[in-house]
């Protein structure tokens, strides 16, 4: 029902068009006495921001964050925090040319389907800016979940099939290092002839980012229909670009045999553990004490500046081509997104667990 | 937050475990005025029953669905239906000899922490038998589709890596008539002998299914975390053993170029018309107006006849070979669920795209 | 959102017809641990039977819960808890001459307003048979507020204006032993007076119920939409035949001053006291820890026995004369009902409360 | 769940203390193309304004509206409408002296038990300064109303027991022109009177605002739970200050009889018409077509000059005399905060009656 809204206990409710105004978010759950200032939030709007770089738009974007309500004396006291970013340096001339041109791949047409109008100025509310809010939430969720010891660590594992294959978890930790947001950097170079490639051929390319939670205790996640599972493939699903989310193995067990995709248990030291996790930590929707592990295929970026066949508002044949300052591969920046809706899903089960402890 | 509540506008509450005294639904919110007998329901549960060949359970299950309330002279009043299957032939004490063990692949062990107990007799709450209320609901959805003119077909598009690669829209139309559930029927031979020395192996096998949905309105989908798919991507995940979603083009995207994954547009005789589906019908979380398809990789049913390492409620060490009359691979018999999720899911976006044309 | 449940994490839906086949609820999120018998449930719906004397009906209903799912060896397991109640002995023929007839105060012409068809038997959804399924649920939130010294007792304040002065806490334990209600057996003679007149005359009488919560700790209710006063405003006014709910001191507050409504407040032997309780134990939406205090205005019953004008389905001016065997006044059976969904509400509050301790 | 949102289909998410940066309101759910402007927002802010007389609280606020987002060329377009009043001439040092002291009758306490730490200036997130917002979206859902043909019109009932009793409906549409926004002004020399009295005393007055909503069609409101009435209650009871809600005849039905208190019909030139209006338009929930009437009391304001027990934050006794520019009565500047709870709730019903006409 909560269109804009994401979460039950820790709901965040994310508003704003590309060209608007601002974009932000309300948070409204946000547990009191959570040290937090906008430092906090900034650190993470900027692992969101184009680089300088290959993977970056070239173009500046104002980032900052601003609370406007929910913190007091530099701490959250339970009330909804509001946070907004003004957006500067918009120029929607840009987009006169192709203000009545529905741009494939694209929610141009979809928005004027269902609405019967729309903002077109940087493609409105379908706008990748509206990420910008997830992370910002997401930063606050991050908080609460450092708290309890867990730790949420996105990651590129692939971009246009070139995949991340020996890396440690020390790599994951610093992947903000490099601009490809890759924890095996012996496939960089590889990589980035692959994105020159693209951009001199005017196209764009997709890519995976996988997401690791870590010090998840056993027993979050609330069957049938709010399964962690279930949670964090909507989660995740509601990022642009996304076309498929996996949890653990993922589509790969379509293909395992039950004797080697069952996680086998003992007892260790007195512990609980696991001798491997096909899983990727969740059983029967419920966190089972391991690694939550999941990935999400994010497409190739639509804007392209190709010759492209389309339709124009007053239904009659065109062509576009989509000139501007795009990203060739928007899955560098989209990695602290994919950890926000993680880490805000997280704390959502959290707090439904702490719910029903009596 | 509703835990064992899926929907918004029509929503379906479950309810029941596998041998406990039933297992049922309510729903709340459908339309008044749609014809409802006890025999549109029973048709869909008969789809998910086990079937008398390879893909079956050889177990008899009670699976007949009485309509409790909601009903008036074959019509329903807009008041909550609720169905139930009361639950028989189920041998609890088939169970008694692993209840303290928790069966690897199963919900044992993170029910067991969540809850802190469970009803350990044939899986309880997290059996596959809870997907029979589904199927119940997602009849009752499929009347009101049917209305609209909106058809959802779901089938096995793979088991085991063997793939349907040749089939008609009419193959797809008839899959309930073969055990497999398979719209291309040159595949069935491999797919049978691989289950066969499945089975010998005391293993099981997973598989992919699709689901499709044709006739649905460009502009259906709550950007933006109600996205439609980011709604059936949860909905898909909610069922059990689903470890990966995906729609069109799915994980392949990952590895597509922008100019070849875009889907263009025409207009052809007054009609709009895409060049291709990579979007699977959706875009920006909105429908387009083209076919909805999504799939779901199934991992390999859990319950195996081998030995397996695992540990007991009381923290020791065990072994356990999960004895009992089990499906190789449920991918058959769960074509109907997807479909039930699926239609639900549809019914839920087009409420709300009416409750918001002023 | 969810027309037939109550509740956000502990969640009530109910279901069924006054002349269907059952009624019933299904409570979802109800912590796992909790004795529950069906027995527990019982004590509760025994006390919303009609009475032998001048409160009750007089018609004989079948009022046995029963539990289909969601508890496991006399404990909740953590799943949704379906109680039924058969309907047994409704003789639906009685409400063949008036099914084409609106009955004046009754939901049958909002009803098929609303929803162009509708179950006329006994009232369909909108008789008080359904308030039995929230009696049972509240069974069941009892056991949990049990759990955390908190008890909910509701009693008869008034009827027909003739209003209980003089009680102790005692006298209020004891109501369910009067067949009135009330804790103040002075005015018993008086109200039974008033009741034969009522019936002698073919008519019908409302009252005050008030229900006091104690124990309640400081802090519950969520500002601000889900403030405690409002959710135990929006619990009590779904209560059929109730037309108005009063915090504390309710409407006369708005006849007081500042100076003598304000609750002043003083430390005494250390820990917290008011000197008053005008706000009925709730102070901005949030608990003070004082007594939480709530009433609830009855109407009349509104089947009564006299000539009525009223029309016909088929928009014809009509006579009816509503016969049958009806309550004189509602009031004694309510309380429970009252109980229950103020104890339905300080669960899902305390719940609230405990998700968000970090 | 949504402790700061109201609404389920037409959802308005509140942020913003007294004293911070800004309030405002987040409207997810508004159809699109509805005009929409700045103008439209402030013109009902403006009637919450304190007035110059004695109605008002002398001190200056800044109640004016921007709109972040959610509109396009002077339209609604379907994504959330996001409206900010940022907070200005709030001097916070005036709360200093009593940052530690519990104000009888305010939410200090209440807020200090729920999160152990509150924003003290001018009583943060509990202040009537967070009605703005309510009004804000108010103004936006009589938009969506007025296209409907639904007029919302609230007034003052009663200050202090002084009750308007003759008024015409013209009268009720001309409140704004009076001070103390009744539309009796018969009263208004002794309501003004006993004002003058109580500001002399250092004291506060409560009252009652009536609400009606006219050309509301029948068949809004959906059962059990989500009752038109029960709906209204919350959203009423949510308002600072009131303490009770009444539908139709209110608390007056326990003293009624059925055959006086029933709503007798009749068809009159075609149409259905009721003989009076008990039930304030609303019955079994649902509306009836009349029009809906209810009634809140609002308790005196709890800032006094008077000296007053109560406590500190060290668990002290103190006195505390809460100087400052407060309202006498607070009921003129919250009539429209009445009608705007009322719009919003109507919104919601309209659109859940919209979702299901299949």
């Amino acid at each position: 029902m909560n269109n804009n809204t994401f979460g039950s206990l820790f709901q965040v409710t994310t508003f704003g068009e590309s060209h608007g105004i601002a974009v932000g978010c309300v948070i409204d759950g946000c547990p009191a006495g959570i040290k937090l200032s906008e430092e906090d939030i900034q650190k993470d709007l900027d692992k969101r921001k184009p680089g300088e770089g290959l993977a970056g738009t070239k173009r500046k974007e104002s980032d900052t964050a601003k609370i406007l309500s929910g913190t007091f004396e530099g701490q959250t006291t339970g009330t909804p925090i509001c946070i907004v970013a003004y957006n500067e340096n918009q120029i929607s001339a840009h987009y006169d040319s192709i203000k009545d041109l529905y741009r494939p791949g694209h929610a141009d047409y979809t928005y004027q389907m269902k609405y019967g109008i729309r903002d077109h100025r940087g493609g409105g509310r379908a706008s990748a800016r509206e990420t910008l809010t997830r992370v910002a939430a997401g930063a606050v969720a991050k908080k609460i979940l450092q708290k309890e010891g867990i730790e949420v660590m996105g990651f590129v594992k692939s971009i246009a099939g070139i995949e991340c294959k020996k890396y440690s978890q020390n790599d994951i930790k610093n992947i903000y290092e490099n601009e490809l947001r890759i924890p095996d950097l012996s496939v960089e170079k590889k990589i980035k002839e692959k994105m020159k490639k693209a951009i001199a051929a005017n196209d764009s390319l997709g890519g995976i980012i996988q997401v690791i939670a870590k010090g998840v205790p056993a027993g979050l996640g609330e069957p049938i229909y709010e399964k962690l599972s279930a949670k964090l493939a909507s989660a995740l699903m509601s990022i642009n670009a996304v076309k498929g989310v996996e949890i653990g193995d993922g589509v790969k067990v379509a293909e395992a045999f039950g004797s080697k995709n069952n996680d086998e248990m003992r007892i260790e030291k007195g512990k609980v553990i696991f001798l491997s996790n096909h899983a990727g930590g969740i059983v029967g929707g419920i966190s089972t004490g391991q690694d939550i592990i999941a990935r999400v295929a994010i497409k190739p970026v639509s804007s392209i500046a190709q010759k492209q066949l389309t339709i124009s508002k007053d239904m009659k044949n065109a062509q576009i081509e989509v000139i501007g300052r795009h990203d060739v591969c928007i899955c560098p920046r989209a990695v602290i997104v994919v950890e926000a809706m993680t880490a805000i899903t997280l704390v959502d089960a959290l707090m439904q667990n702490k719910a029903r402890k009596f």
